[in-house]
């Protein structure tokens, strides 16, 4: 199933998309939240497809993130082996992990603001995986697949002097900026997608910057959730970020974002976004 | 005002505490949340004093985190020179900041299991302060006081070898386990607390180990909130964790912690608490 998130921020509708068209899910579920990804809440929205109401004018519609209010956003750091080399560290031996604030989420298609004094906004398309079953402590990597409840295209926005040059080494602060995670178009769930070789790309203003695959990523997905469990407990609803690959601006290869600049990014089977980027 | 919560794990009932006992609030707001802790909300807490029953055999019930689902636990690290120094480091030219998932809070006596395959649990005495108004951009220092809902003790747990040598440098890894975060006894409102110079303290097994005071902060919260407020937008309910006072176990002083050990700490004014660890 493919999810997504209809209306003005903060008064979005959930629905089920098909290639039928867009069907109001607010007689099955509250939003596409913690409680919905359960396998329970996605169960519920199965069994109600083909009972569902039409949302009309769907297509007018903003386009919102397809979750909301995660409890966390948790980053995999240098991921692919490419990008870790253009940022000048050697490929690492572990999952790195940092976080984003659950306030950066955005849609797939808002504008985003370039951070007040900001000479180094770059992008990230990421592949995102949303949590479906809280996990802590997995036995193996082959445990990972039972806790997801999809998956979704993310741009991980990053501003580079706040995460690396005035940050003490620690890289949050260049990575919370107010619309610094547009998420979407669509979650669709874990049954419909296998994630181990899927195209990742980006362009600014229309010229091509990322051109990857997850079958790239140094650690993967299940491998990620695993490792993470070991340290902490994922709670249903929860976004990992799961690396960028080589091809953004810290690479020096290209000049930074500026207001005015279009990012689009895209995921093979997982949707495509555009963000217009403006200045705070 | 000092506000509580009350009551088994997620269904705390939310409280005033005041010299002539516990008085039940779930009349006036829903939870002590980001709603409940804005301006507004605060006021109509403020304008029930007087009206509200007491809360019966409150002094029988758990002690919760005095706040509930903030959208982050925000950090800052090294942020008292003599810690700076124990755990190898200058101190910093700026707020190093750091996240920690926001299900690691717990009530301040709550049990606590030391994670699995740690040999390097460590407490973290930390005055914790609640935003109540959004800061984004403020202008100066001087702007944050009227972002401070209140302020609580705060036990930064944090496991070494998770955050430090084998993270890839990103200390979040360390910072999450389960329980990692016991907030509380209380909230006490910001109309209440001078932050400027409140004694700070820890004990293990009844034996000292951290024995400051705020005054020794390198950057104080209203250059926290100023600082952070450039980068990322703090929300209603969110927790600042301040930084610790030397005296953890990462100075290689002390031991770390094992199951069986009593952790307490303390804050002038802000009230005190109890862990005993155990093991996951």
């Amino acid at each position: 199933m493919k999810l997504a998130r209809l209306g003005n921020m903060g008064h979005e509708v959930p629905v089920l998309v098909t290639d039928d068209g867009y069907f109001d899910l607010r007689g099955v579920v509250d939003d596409i939240d913690a409680q919905a990804l359960t396998p329970q809440g996605l169960a519920k929205i199965r069994a109600s497809v083909g009972t569902l109401p039409v949302l009309p004018d769907a297509a007018e519609l903003r386009i919102g993130a397809p979750v909301t209010r995660p409890s966390a956003i948790l980053c995999i750091g240098m991921n692919y082996a490419a990008h870790a080399a253009e940022s000048g560290s050697a490929p690492p031996e572990r999952p790195i992990l940092f976080l984003k604030t659950p306030n950066t989420i955005g849609g797939p298609n808002d504008g985003v603001n370039i951070p007040k004094a900001s000479t180094k906004t770059d992008w990230e398309v990421e592949l995102g995986v949303v949590i479906g079953t809280r996990a802590l402590y997995l036995e193996s990597p082959a445990d990972s697949a039972a806790h997801i409840a999809g998956y979704l295209t993310a741009n991980d926005l990053s501003e580079r002097e706040f995460q690396l040059e005035i940050s003490g080494g620690q890289w949050s602060k260049g990575k919370s900026s107010p619309g610094f995670s547009p998420l979407g178009p669509w979650l669709v769930t874990s049954d419909e997608v296998d994630s181990s070789s899927l195209r990742v790309r980006s362009w600014v203003n229309g010229e091509p910057r990322q051109d990857s695959s997850t079958a790239d990523l140094i650690f993967d997905v299940d491998y990620i959730i695993w490792n993470l469990s070991q340290f902490l407990a994922l709670e249903p609803g929860d976004v990992i970020l799961t690396g960028t690959p080589a091809g953004v601006a810290l690479s020096g290869r290209f000049p930074y974002l500026k207001a005015g600049d279009v990012v689009d990014i895209e995921i093979e089977g997982l949707g495509h976004q555009r963000q217009v980027f403006g200045q705070a």
